[in-house]
Protein backbone atom coordinates (compact mmCIF):
# COMPACT_ATOMS: atom_id res chain seq x y z
CA UNK A 1 0.00 0.00 0.00
CA UNK A 2 1.41 2.91 -0.92
CA UNK A 3 -0.18 6.21 -0.13
CA UNK A 4 0.17 10.29 -1.93
CA UNK A 5 0.98 11.89 1.92
CA UNK A 6 5.17 12.83 1.24
CA UNK A 7 5.54 12.61 5.29
CA UNK A 8 5.12 9.24 6.86
CA UNK A 9 7.18 9.61 10.03
CA UNK A 10 7.26 6.26 11.95
CA UNK A 11 7.01 6.57 15.88
CA UNK A 12 5.70 5.00 19.15
CA UNK A 13 2.34 6.32 20.44
CA UNK A 14 3.37 8.38 23.98
CA UNK A 15 -0.28 8.80 25.27
CA UNK A 16 -3.92 8.61 23.75
CA UNK A 17 -6.20 10.88 25.32
CA UNK A 18 -9.81 10.76 24.22
CA UNK A 19 -12.76 12.93 23.30
CA UNK A 20 -16.53 11.99 22.87
CA UNK A 21 -15.69 12.69 19.25
CA UNK A 22 -12.12 13.09 18.65
CA UNK A 23 -8.36 11.77 20.37
CA UNK A 24 -5.10 13.62 20.67
CA UNK A 25 -2.62 10.70 20.12
CA UNK A 26 0.93 12.28 21.01
CA UNK A 27 3.95 10.00 19.49
CA UNK A 28 6.83 9.95 20.66
CA UNK A 29 10.04 9.82 17.35
CA UNK A 30 13.13 7.87 17.76
CA UNK A 31 15.42 10.91 16.98
CA UNK A 32 13.65 12.59 20.76
CA UNK A 33 11.10 15.28 19.33
CA UNK A 34 7.37 14.42 19.17
CA UNK A 35 4.43 14.83 16.92
CA UNK A 36 0.57 15.17 18.27
CA UNK A 37 -2.12 14.38 15.92
CA UNK A 38 -5.61 14.38 16.45
CA UNK A 39 -8.00 12.15 14.80
CA UNK A 40 -11.54 10.31 15.70
CA UNK A 41 -12.18 8.36 18.48
CA UNK A 42 -14.01 6.19 16.36
CA UNK A 43 -10.50 5.35 14.55
CA UNK A 44 -8.31 5.40 17.78
CA UNK A 45 -10.23 2.67 19.23
CA UNK A 46 -10.45 0.81 15.77
CA UNK A 47 -6.88 1.25 15.64
CA UNK A 48 -6.25 -0.09 19.17
CA UNK A 49 -3.96 2.85 19.92
CA UNK A 50 -1.98 2.79 23.33
CA UNK A 51 0.73 3.41 25.11
CA UNK A 52 4.04 1.82 23.13
CA UNK A 53 2.07 1.21 19.99
CA UNK A 54 4.84 1.60 16.74
CA UNK A 55 2.76 3.88 14.43
CA UNK A 56 3.28 6.12 11.58
CA UNK A 57 2.73 9.78 11.69
CA UNK A 58 0.85 10.68 8.32
CA UNK A 59 0.87 13.99 6.57
CA UNK A 60 -0.01 16.04 3.61
CA UNK A 61 2.53 17.79 2.37
CA UNK A 62 0.03 20.59 1.60
CA UNK A 63 -0.46 20.60 5.47
CA UNK A 64 3.01 21.63 6.38
CA UNK A 65 3.89 25.37 6.65
CA UNK A 66 7.17 26.83 7.13
CA UNK A 67 8.38 29.61 9.88
CA UNK A 68 11.47 31.40 10.03
CA UNK A 69 13.12 33.04 12.92
CA UNK B 1 5.06 34.64 19.22
CA UNK B 2 3.51 31.13 20.70
CA UNK B 3 1.15 29.60 17.68
CA UNK B 4 -1.63 26.59 18.60
CA UNK B 5 -0.17 24.67 15.98
CA UNK B 6 1.23 21.62 18.57
CA UNK B 7 3.99 20.06 15.31
CA UNK B 8 6.99 22.34 15.02
CA UNK B 9 9.96 20.52 13.71
CA UNK B 10 13.01 22.38 13.46
CA UNK B 11 15.15 21.16 10.18
CA UNK B 12 17.64 23.21 7.43
CA UNK B 13 16.02 23.50 3.84
CA UNK B 14 17.35 20.88 1.63
CA UNK B 15 15.48 21.56 -1.74
CA UNK B 16 13.43 24.46 -2.94
CA UNK B 17 11.24 23.41 -6.53
CA UNK B 18 8.98 26.62 -7.46
CA UNK B 19 6.17 26.29 -9.55
CA UNK B 20 3.56 29.45 -10.67
CA UNK B 21 1.36 29.33 -7.72
CA UNK B 22 3.51 26.47 -5.37
CA UNK B 23 6.39 25.93 -4.07
CA UNK B 24 7.72 22.77 -2.65
CA UNK B 25 10.29 22.65 0.05
CA UNK B 26 12.22 19.65 1.14
CA UNK B 27 13.42 19.94 5.26
CA UNK B 28 16.17 18.09 6.14
CA UNK B 29 15.32 16.99 10.17
CA UNK B 30 18.49 16.54 12.49
CA UNK B 31 17.36 12.88 13.18
CA UNK B 32 17.97 12.47 9.64
CA UNK B 33 14.00 12.28 8.46
CA UNK B 34 13.06 14.62 6.28
CA UNK B 35 9.73 16.68 5.89
CA UNK B 36 8.29 17.74 2.63
CA UNK B 37 5.63 21.10 2.62
CA UNK B 38 4.07 23.16 -0.28
CA UNK B 39 3.49 27.00 0.48
CA UNK B 40 2.67 29.55 -1.91
CA UNK B 41 5.52 30.61 -4.23
CA UNK B 42 5.04 34.13 -2.72
CA UNK B 43 5.65 32.94 0.70
CA UNK B 44 8.67 30.88 -0.18
CA UNK B 45 10.02 33.95 -2.31
CA UNK B 46 9.34 36.25 0.66
CA UNK B 47 10.83 34.09 2.96
CA UNK B 48 14.21 33.76 1.03
CA UNK B 49 13.91 29.64 1.29
CA UNK B 50 16.97 28.43 0.05
CA UNK B 51 19.56 25.09 0.99
CA UNK B 52 21.23 25.33 4.16
CA UNK B 53 18.55 27.90 5.30
CA UNK B 54 17.10 27.11 8.99
CA UNK B 55 13.29 26.59 9.30
CA UNK B 56 10.71 25.47 11.36
CA UNK B 57 8.33 23.19 9.83
CA UNK B 58 4.97 23.30 11.36
CA UNK B 59 1.64 20.88 11.39
CA UNK B 60 -1.61 21.23 12.93
CA UNK B 61 -2.55 18.44 14.94
CA UNK B 62 -5.67 17.93 13.27
CA UNK B 63 -3.74 17.71 10.01
CA UNK B 64 -2.29 14.56 11.25
CA UNK B 65 -3.26 11.21 10.49
CA UNK B 66 -1.93 8.32 11.99
CA UNK B 67 -1.06 4.42 10.30
CA UNK B 68 -0.72 0.90 11.75
CA UNK B 69 0.94 -1.96 10.08
CA UNK C 1 9.08 35.22 13.13
CA UNK C 2 7.84 34.78 10.00
CA UNK C 3 5.39 32.36 8.89
CA UNK C 4 4.40 31.01 5.09
CA UNK C 5 0.79 31.27 5.68
CA UNK C 6 -0.70 34.01 3.95
CA UNK C 7 -3.66 35.24 6.20
CA UNK C 8 -2.79 36.65 9.24
CA UNK C 9 -6.01 38.14 10.51
CA UNK C 10 -5.37 40.71 14.02
CA UNK C 11 -8.78 40.08 16.52
CA UNK C 12 -9.87 39.86 20.09
CA UNK C 13 -11.09 36.75 21.57
CA UNK C 14 -14.61 36.80 22.20
CA UNK C 15 -15.53 33.64 23.45
CA UNK C 16 -13.38 30.31 24.31
CA UNK C 17 -15.64 26.77 24.82
CA UNK C 18 -13.45 23.93 25.76
CA UNK C 19 -14.43 20.28 24.90
CA UNK C 20 -12.43 17.42 26.00
CA UNK C 21 -9.94 17.76 23.54
CA UNK C 22 -10.60 20.85 21.13
CA UNK C 23 -11.78 24.08 22.10
CA UNK C 24 -13.63 26.84 19.99
CA UNK C 25 -12.55 30.24 20.01
CA UNK C 26 -14.56 32.81 18.44
CA UNK C 27 -12.78 35.95 17.76
CA UNK C 28 -13.83 39.44 17.18
CA UNK C 29 -12.31 41.15 14.08
CA UNK C 30 -11.61 45.29 14.66
CA UNK C 31 -13.82 45.42 10.97
CA UNK C 32 -16.59 43.97 13.26
CA UNK C 33 -16.62 40.67 11.61
CA UNK C 34 -15.86 37.04 13.31
CA UNK C 35 -13.68 34.12 12.89
CA UNK C 36 -14.47 30.86 14.40
CA UNK C 37 -11.94 28.76 14.95
CA UNK C 38 -10.83 25.03 16.49
CA UNK C 39 -7.71 24.31 18.15
CA UNK C 40 -6.52 21.75 20.97
CA UNK C 41 -7.31 22.11 24.57
CA UNK C 42 -4.38 22.10 24.87
CA UNK C 43 -2.84 24.96 23.06
CA UNK C 44 -5.69 27.36 24.14
CA UNK C 45 -4.77 26.43 27.80
CA UNK C 46 -1.17 26.97 27.50
CA UNK C 47 -1.65 30.25 25.77
CA UNK C 48 -4.46 31.75 27.82
CA UNK C 49 -7.09 32.17 25.80
CA UNK C 50 -9.37 34.39 27.26
CA UNK C 51 -12.42 37.21 26.29
CA UNK C 52 -10.64 39.92 25.46
CA UNK C 53 -7.08 38.16 24.88
CA UNK C 54 -5.29 39.97 21.41
CA UNK C 55 -4.84 37.12 19.19
CA UNK C 56 -4.18 36.66 15.46
CA UNK C 57 -6.07 34.10 13.35
CA UNK C 58 -3.37 32.48 11.01
CA UNK C 59 -4.87 30.46 7.94
CA UNK C 60 -2.93 29.09 5.06
CA UNK C 61 -4.09 30.03 1.57
CA UNK C 62 -4.56 26.32 0.46
CA UNK C 63 -7.34 25.94 3.06
CA UNK C 64 -9.12 28.99 1.61
CA UNK C 65 -12.78 28.08 -0.38
CA UNK C 66 -14.13 30.60 -2.77
CA UNK C 67 -18.27 30.99 -2.96
CA UNK C 68 -20.05 33.22 -5.33
CA UNK C 69 -23.45 33.95 -5.79
CA UNK D 1 -27.56 27.17 0.60
CA UNK D 2 -26.11 26.71 4.36
CA UNK D 3 -22.71 25.62 4.62
CA UNK D 4 -20.92 23.82 7.83
CA UNK D 5 -17.68 26.02 7.62
CA UNK D 6 -18.34 28.79 10.07
CA UNK D 7 -16.20 31.68 8.74
CA UNK D 8 -17.41 33.22 5.46
CA UNK D 9 -16.06 36.26 4.84
CA UNK D 10 -17.53 38.59 2.03
CA UNK D 11 -14.67 40.41 -0.27
CA UNK D 12 -13.90 41.53 -3.94
CA UNK D 13 -11.77 39.73 -6.11
CA UNK D 14 -8.28 41.94 -5.98
CA UNK D 15 -5.97 39.70 -7.96
CA UNK D 16 -5.85 36.36 -9.84
CA UNK D 17 -2.82 34.25 -10.47
CA UNK D 18 -3.13 31.36 -12.46
CA UNK D 19 -0.46 28.18 -12.39
CA UNK D 20 -0.88 24.91 -14.58
CA UNK D 21 -3.21 23.38 -11.73
CA UNK D 22 -3.70 25.90 -9.14
CA UNK D 23 -4.55 29.69 -8.62
CA UNK D 24 -3.78 31.99 -6.31
CA UNK D 25 -7.27 34.85 -5.57
CA UNK D 26 -6.27 37.50 -3.64
CA UNK D 27 -9.49 38.97 -2.04
CA UNK D 28 -9.88 42.37 -0.61
CA UNK D 29 -12.11 42.38 2.93
CA UNK D 30 -14.34 45.17 2.86
CA UNK D 31 -12.75 46.24 6.10
CA UNK D 32 -9.25 46.35 4.30
CA UNK D 33 -7.93 43.70 5.22
CA UNK D 34 -6.92 40.82 2.71
CA UNK D 35 -7.71 37.15 2.23
CA UNK D 36 -5.33 35.13 0.10
CA UNK D 37 -6.94 31.71 -1.08
CA UNK D 38 -5.24 29.09 -3.77
CA UNK D 39 -8.07 26.79 -5.53
CA UNK D 40 -7.44 24.83 -8.43
CA UNK D 41 -7.51 26.71 -11.88
CA UNK D 42 -10.35 24.25 -13.10
CA UNK D 43 -12.24 25.89 -9.94
CA UNK D 44 -10.91 29.68 -10.54
CA UNK D 45 -11.71 29.85 -14.46
CA UNK D 46 -15.53 27.99 -14.26
CA UNK D 47 -16.33 30.83 -11.63
CA UNK D 48 -15.26 33.36 -13.75
CA UNK D 49 -12.90 35.18 -10.81
CA UNK D 50 -11.52 38.30 -12.16
CA UNK D 51 -10.79 41.48 -10.54
CA UNK D 52 -13.78 43.68 -9.06
CA UNK D 53 -16.05 40.43 -8.71
CA UNK D 54 -17.91 39.71 -5.11
CA UNK D 55 -16.88 36.33 -3.73
CA UNK D 56 -16.96 35.00 -0.10
CA UNK D 57 -13.79 33.44 1.29
CA UNK D 58 -15.15 29.84 2.67
CA UNK D 59 -13.04 28.39 5.99
CA UNK D 60 -13.39 25.61 8.33
CA UNK D 61 -13.09 26.70 11.90
CA UNK D 62 -10.54 23.48 12.02
CA UNK D 63 -8.33 25.05 9.37
CA UNK D 64 -7.78 28.29 11.21
CA UNK D 65 -5.19 28.54 14.14
CA UNK D 66 -4.21 31.32 16.94
CA UNK D 67 -1.17 32.69 17.29
CA UNK D 68 -0.42 35.19 20.73
CA UNK D 69 2.26 37.43 20.64
CA UNK E 1 -24.62 29.86 -4.84
CA UNK E 2 -21.40 27.92 -6.10
CA UNK E 3 -18.47 27.00 -4.05
CA UNK E 4 -14.59 26.19 -5.48
CA UNK E 5 -14.25 22.62 -3.29
CA UNK E 6 -14.71 20.03 -6.42
CA UNK E 7 -16.18 17.53 -4.53
CA UNK E 8 -19.86 18.05 -3.92
CA UNK E 9 -21.28 14.10 -2.67
CA UNK E 10 -25.03 14.16 -2.28
CA UNK E 11 -26.12 11.56 0.38
CA UNK E 12 -28.65 11.22 3.47
CA UNK E 13 -27.64 11.65 7.26
CA UNK E 14 -26.89 8.35 8.69
CA UNK E 15 -25.67 8.86 12.46
CA UNK E 16 -25.32 12.24 14.45
CA UNK E 17 -22.73 12.13 17.18
CA UNK E 18 -21.98 15.44 19.33
CA UNK E 19 -18.99 16.16 21.54
CA UNK E 20 -18.70 19.50 23.37
CA UNK E 21 -17.22 21.20 20.63
CA UNK E 22 -17.25 18.20 17.63
CA UNK E 23 -19.93 16.47 15.82
CA UNK E 24 -19.39 13.44 13.84
CA UNK E 25 -21.60 12.78 11.08
CA UNK E 26 -22.06 9.50 8.88
CA UNK E 27 -23.41 10.22 5.50
CA UNK E 28 -24.76 7.24 3.29
CA UNK E 29 -24.47 7.70 -0.47
CA UNK E 30 -26.80 6.75 -2.68
CA UNK E 31 -24.03 3.68 -3.92
CA UNK E 32 -24.01 2.31 -0.95
CA UNK E 33 -20.65 3.96 0.25
CA UNK E 34 -20.25 6.17 3.06
CA UNK E 35 -18.94 9.84 4.26
CA UNK E 36 -17.84 10.51 7.41
CA UNK E 37 -17.34 14.28 8.40
CA UNK E 38 -16.36 16.50 11.62
CA UNK E 39 -18.00 19.77 11.64
CA UNK E 40 -18.28 22.21 14.70
CA UNK E 41 -21.38 20.75 17.50
CA UNK E 42 -22.63 24.34 16.38
CA UNK E 43 -23.44 24.13 12.70
CA UNK E 44 -24.56 20.50 13.09
CA UNK E 45 -27.39 22.05 15.62
CA UNK E 46 -27.97 25.01 13.13
CA UNK E 47 -27.96 23.26 9.98
CA UNK E 48 -30.74 21.06 12.08
CA UNK E 49 -28.82 17.51 11.22
CA UNK E 50 -30.35 14.65 12.02
CA UNK E 51 -31.00 10.93 10.56
CA UNK E 52 -32.71 10.97 6.92
CA UNK E 53 -31.63 14.35 6.16
CA UNK E 54 -30.34 15.17 2.64
CA UNK E 55 -26.79 16.47 2.43
CA UNK E 56 -24.26 17.28 0.81
CA UNK E 57 -20.67 16.42 2.09
CA UNK E 58 -18.01 18.65 0.57
CA UNK E 59 -14.51 18.38 0.16
CA UNK E 60 -12.03 20.59 -1.00
CA UNK E 61 -9.45 18.91 -4.04
CA UNK E 62 -6.32 19.37 -2.15
CA UNK E 63 -7.58 17.81 0.92
CA UNK E 64 -7.97 14.33 -0.74
CA UNK E 65 -4.78 11.85 -0.58
CA UNK E 66 -4.57 8.52 -2.83
CA UNK E 67 -3.59 5.22 -2.00
CA UNK E 68 -2.63 2.16 -4.27
CA UNK E 69 -2.43 -1.40 -3.53
CA UNK F 1 -1.53 -1.27 6.73
CA UNK F 2 -4.86 0.19 8.30
CA UNK F 3 -5.27 4.24 8.33
CA UNK F 4 -7.17 6.68 10.64
CA UNK F 5 -8.68 8.53 7.79
CA UNK F 6 -12.11 7.19 7.84
CA UNK F 7 -13.08 8.06 3.89
CA UNK F 8 -11.65 5.78 1.66
CA UNK F 9 -13.27 5.23 -1.77
CA UNK F 10 -12.12 3.34 -4.01
CA UNK F 11 -12.20 4.20 -7.89
CA UNK F 12 -10.28 4.28 -11.19
CA UNK F 13 -8.39 7.27 -12.82
CA UNK F 14 -9.92 9.43 -15.35
CA UNK F 15 -7.40 12.08 -15.63
CA UNK F 16 -4.01 13.04 -14.69
CA UNK F 17 -3.35 16.79 -14.78
CA UNK F 18 0.34 17.57 -14.25
CA UNK F 19 1.39 21.09 -12.68
CA UNK F 20 5.31 21.90 -11.75
CA UNK F 21 4.73 21.29 -8.17
CA UNK F 22 1.26 19.61 -7.98
CA UNK F 23 -0.59 17.37 -9.99
CA UNK F 24 -4.60 17.29 -10.56
CA UNK F 25 -6.02 13.59 -10.49
CA UNK F 26 -9.87 12.91 -11.33
CA UNK F 27 -11.23 9.90 -10.35
CA UNK F 28 -14.26 8.04 -11.03
CA UNK F 29 -16.09 6.29 -8.40
CA UNK F 30 -18.05 2.78 -9.08
CA UNK F 31 -21.20 4.49 -8.59
CA UNK F 32 -20.72 7.26 -11.19
CA UNK F 33 -19.72 10.10 -9.45
CA UNK F 34 -15.96 11.61 -9.64
CA UNK F 35 -13.70 12.96 -6.82
CA UNK F 36 -10.74 15.37 -7.62
CA UNK F 37 -7.65 15.20 -5.93
CA UNK F 38 -4.22 17.69 -5.63
CA UNK F 39 -1.34 15.93 -4.88
CA UNK F 40 2.24 16.68 -5.53
CA UNK F 41 3.69 16.09 -8.60
CA UNK F 42 6.31 13.68 -7.34
CA UNK F 43 3.73 11.39 -5.77
CA UNK F 44 1.48 11.64 -8.84
CA UNK F 45 4.76 10.34 -10.57
CA UNK F 46 6.79 7.66 -8.04
CA UNK F 47 2.84 5.89 -8.08
CA UNK F 48 2.64 6.24 -11.76
CA UNK F 49 -0.36 7.33 -12.12
CA UNK F 50 -2.29 7.25 -15.16
CA UNK F 51 -5.97 6.35 -16.71
CA UNK F 52 -7.36 3.89 -15.42
CA UNK F 53 -5.26 2.87 -13.00
CA UNK F 54 -6.91 1.40 -9.23
CA UNK F 55 -6.61 3.88 -6.53
CA UNK F 56 -8.39 4.68 -3.69
CA UNK F 57 -9.28 8.33 -2.51
CA UNK F 58 -8.64 8.89 1.11
CA UNK F 59 -9.87 11.79 3.44
CA UNK F 60 -9.93 12.53 6.99
CA UNK F 61 -13.30 13.27 8.34
CA UNK F 62 -11.97 16.82 9.32
CA UNK F 63 -11.77 17.59 5.73
CA UNK F 64 -15.60 16.85 5.26
CA UNK F 65 -17.44 19.93 5.41
CA UNK F 66 -21.58 19.57 5.33
CA UNK F 67 -23.72 21.51 2.85
CA UNK F 68 -27.96 21.85 2.97
CA UNK F 69 -29.90 23.17 0.45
Amino acid sequence: MKISARNILKGKVKEVKHGMVDTEVDIELPGGGEIVSVITKHSAETMKLAKGKEVYAVIKASNVMIMVD
